[in-house]
């Protein structure tokens, strides 16, 4: 027996969780709520709420609880680790079961009271994955005259599915988005098929310019299932990377349809399907999938401006994510405009090829150091020294998950004020050399801007030291208007090129949304990701979560699903969940289902 | 500080390490061999003899001290795991370094005495491989007009590799045995080339009988570096083995010469390098490395028997590994000569398909039942209990190899015993049926088979009840001829046949070394795979490992590589580090190079 005296922190959490468990059980809400602080964020991920929500305080506690405990029943709460209190805050690792499923979760306790709880549906009861001692035995031992094998199996899918079977679900996009969900609801037995405009999975990284690297480190991009190997660079060459995604697609047995355009959808109501249309071959066919899942990428539409004088230039122009790499502009002039990511990668290996290259910078961007990143910002969590601290990838995302959005920020700002700190020289530098640097409006930093607006700053692999040495030419303000052989801006300037680049970014995923089912739908569906944070270019209220992203839609059987790698591997667990129960008819009624505050 | 007396074993293994460690540093050995039992066993993989030795004895140790200690200058012995004692064994992990490298070990004592020592060296120092927390960046930070990506850097060693420029190793046999070995070295950056007669890798599976599956489970058959995903099925369809065989060659970046036949190869002494002469895309061309590998599997070339009036017999007639599959065969007389692993699966695939089918047993077979063996046999080391209980791969193969060959079949005896009892209904039923069954000359079983003869067994994955309920027919005895319809037996019987299968097994890899390089070269490198266990097929005297494999051979510059996944993955770590130290120059004295009793 363990003495309670010597293990307070567990003391403490399981008289909470004591607490807790009787109320849900008694069916009591307010009393459950009575357990928060009166500052307090209870975020869950498809466990309670059939959706992916962020209640606050004990009076959203009390809100989802009274709608959700009468079907949900959650019972069976243990601690899954020994809890521990530091600087006030005790800190536990829970399981659980609801009506459905099982869960894990992980709570914040100040005072005896719940700062933060985090539960997320870890599988269906009864719809278990096959993995470890549930996987599949490969062979049906003993003689059977009915016997097929895998390989007839697997041609016999291909040749039926989307033909003479519909698919259950239909993603569109087959980047690290489709095919992370592809695995997930391939492990969950859910008929899918992925389309791809590209020929061959990983394209969509083999089409853009040669020196693209993974600015994220391996740690943070694992896919489920298959780990990157230890002998995987930290930053993946996009060519590396896009073999890995070709690879992954073929062992876990993805229905993968490259060279497939998804052409115009329509859902059919009354049958409560999409009648889907894509072109595959040169001939037009008709899909009809109750799901469909739009993984088409922030990146799906290239935003370009178009400035007067653009019908008239003479030298080569391009969207940034068409820009075919450095080699046939050595010696040329080569004008970029934009300063995030891809204009600094594109103006480094334009310089790099003897290009006399200028970067309009026509707003202010963020920039934090590659490797700096890597220490402060994500080395607790994703790293060598995480690994070895016993902090896997899922450990680390749901760690990650587990901080509520709302909070978020006031967590970042510390982190970047000590970015700020560390590389001060370097910032100086940067601004000496006519940079226009921010740290997002409250300063704070890279990965809130990422969340709020997915654009605005530069993780710097080197182009950052060619902009302060003036190697990379630097001209702040607008662009006015373009000549046969320059960008003329605003002030006058001339800016002679031979070639133009639109480092400008994407178009919002409605656009997507209105390309392929109609403007009425993306309108009812509204804004796609952002947080409602009110700054620039991610307008409140605010919502907690990001908008219309890995739940429920104002439009029936229509989702959203990508991001970085990191969101791609963890959120297409909750995505998938989701699926599979409407796939095997599980009664999943939504709490707060996302209200539209903008349609773009 | 920890108490001794609380730690007797601890205590025992520390005591013990201590004088060990002073006697080598002394440059001791009869000193250290008086740390042995009189019945003592000292398994070296490479760290002490550059080679695979047992060492028996005191006067073993000895003599192996005696000529490795000047060079190998052992020290830094510690224990990696606190170690434990039962039934009178103290078990002990350890840690070593030498003068070349760093190694891994595992002691048994008894009443104070080693009674095995297992020594193993894990890596070269100076040359360690790129993993975790050494893993590359994978993009140069920083702008740098020299810079080349990741493909050009790919797409380059393509092209001069073997031509422009020469690999120090080339593998014969692109199988896993070829692959594993080919991944680790490419780890170790020794510049390799995998020459393979098929196009692609995995095409050995996939061109055999269709419901082939893999007979050893996936616990056993993980490749280095990427494991197979927890949704991997416990025994593998071939075609799926063959799509991870594959996708693992390719992103491990392995150099795999495709539908590329190696034609001759000669040894040139002077300049101590191999002429090898391969067919690629129908031209000859000349390799010159230094180190040549035969990886062309144990199932390098088919053993036919050549029966009077195969020449009239008008049916189909091939050997087991040309076998198309059943499908052709519905309603047709099918003979299939031998009784181990493929004779059965053949068997069974053709009843499954209306076949009508006799087994032509010729000499006795063992036969065990599957889920008995990975029950009774494996299920300690490689299975989803053992993962849970901590026992990974890589450790179970250590504990493996932990077990001298001298003292396996004594161990394995009981395990045998076991599964007689337990399965007495399935083996009686068997014998009942004509069914000529053995367990191994000394009852040690199937795996003692597998390493002396690498044949005389059947894992029973069903057709065993086919052969007892009379199914799959059985004429026990001798082939005198074929007829143009018949297989005609010694007894005058005749089995009428539209196919005949030869399942009759393989020739030694001497074949291999005689076709591709000369007879005097076969015989001078000797007999390949066997102990010397004088049983059957394996000739005496004892050599106390297999004859061989993945270690010097009398011919400089020739090794062999092989055997089942487990084999493959193990043992290519050590052959790897020798052809490694090889090509940096290291000196490789090698202790008790292999003697040659055998030449086929």
């Amino acid at each position: 027996m363990t003495t309670t005296a010597a293990r307070p922190a567990a003391t403490e959490v399981e008289q909470w969780l004591d607490r807790f468990d009787s109320a849900l059980r008694a069916g009591d809400a307010a009393a459950a709520a009575d357990l928060f602080a009166t500052e307090s964020y209870w975020r869950d991920l498809v466990a309670f709420t059939w959706n992916i929500r962020t209640v606050e305080g004990r009076e959203g506690v009390t809100d989802m609880l009274t709608s959700a405990l009468p079907h949900i029943q959650p019972h069976d709460w243990r601690t899954s680790e020994e809890p521990a209190e530091a600087d006030g805050v005790t800190e536990a690792w829970l399981t659980f079961e609801t009506a459905a499923g099982r869960g894990s979760g992980h709570l914040r306790l100040i005072d005896g009271k719940a700062w933060t709880l985090l539960t997320a549906l870890e599988e269906l009861k009864g719809h278990e994955e096959s993995l470890g001692s549930r996987r599949p035995k490969g062979v049906v031992h003993g003689a059977d005259p009915e016997r097929h094998t895998w390989l007839e199996d697997r041609r016999r899918e291909a040749e039926e599915l989307g033909h003479t079977t519909q698919p259950y679900v239909v993603i569109l996009g087959g980047g690290q988005g489709g095919i992370a969900l592809g695995a997930r609801l391939r492990q969950l037995r859910v008929p899918t098929i992925i389309v791809e405009r590209n020929a061959r999975p990983g394209d969509s990284w083999r089409n853009r310019y040669k020196s693209l690297c993974l600015h994220d480190p391996v740690w943070y991009d694992h896919l489920p299932y298959i780990k990157f190997p230890a002998n995987w660079p930290v930053f993946s060459p996009k060519d590396k990377i896009a073999d890995w995604l070709e690879m992954y697609t073929r062992v876990m047995e993805l229905n993968y349809w490259g060279s497939t355009e998804a052409k115009r959808a329509r859902y059919d109501e009354t049958a409560g399907e999409w009648e889907l249309v894509v072109e595959r071959d040169g001939a037009e066919l008709t899909l009809r999938p109750k799901q469909l899942v739009l993984a088409t990428g922030m990146s799906g539409r290239p935003h370009t401006p178009v400035f007067p004088g653009a019908d008239v230039f003479r030298g080569d122009q391009h969207h940034s994510s068409k820009h075919p790499g450095p080699d046939a502009y050595r010696g040329k002039r080569a004008v970029v405009i934009g300063s995030n990511n891809s204009a600094h990668d594109i103006c480094a290996a334009l310089w790099e090829h003897d290009a006399d290259v200028t970067m309009v910078q026509r707003t202010s961007t963020h920039v934090v150091r590659s490797d700096t990143l890597l220490e402060i910002a994500l080395g607790d969590l994703y790293s060598e020294r995480a690994v070895t601290a016993g902090v896997t990838t899922e450990k680390a995302d749901m760690i990650f998950a587990s901080l509520p959005y709302r909070i978020l920020a006031g967590l970042q700002i510390p982190v970047y004020d000590q970015i700020r700190e560390r590389d001060a020289d370097f910032y100086d530098r940067l601004e000496a050399a006519g940079f226009q640097h921010d740290w997002g409006e409250d300063g704070s930093g890279l990965f809130m801007k990422y969340l709020r607006r997915a654009s605005g700053y530069y993780i710097d692999v080197g182009a950052s030291e060619l902009v302060a040495g003036g190697q990379i030419k630097l001209r702040a303000g607008q662009v006015d208007h373009l000549t046969e052989d320059a960008v003329v801006m605003a002030d006058g300037t001339e800016l002679p090129a031979d070639l133009v680049v639109y480092a400008t970014g994407y178009e919002s995923m409605n656009g997507a949304v209105a390309d392929l089912i109609s403007q009425e739908v993306a309108d009812q569906v509204g804004k796609v990701w952002g947080l409602g944070s009110d700054t620039a270019k991610d307008p409140g209220p605010w919502e907690g979560e990001q908008r219309n992203m890995w739940k429920p839609t104002q439009q029936p059987g229509l989702w959203f699903h990508g991001g970085n790698l990191h969101q791609s591997r963890h959120y297409s667990q909750y995505l998938a969940l989701q699926l599979k129960a409407r796939a095997e008819g599980i009664d999943t009624p939504v709490y707060g289902l996302q209200v539209v505050h903008h349609t773009h």
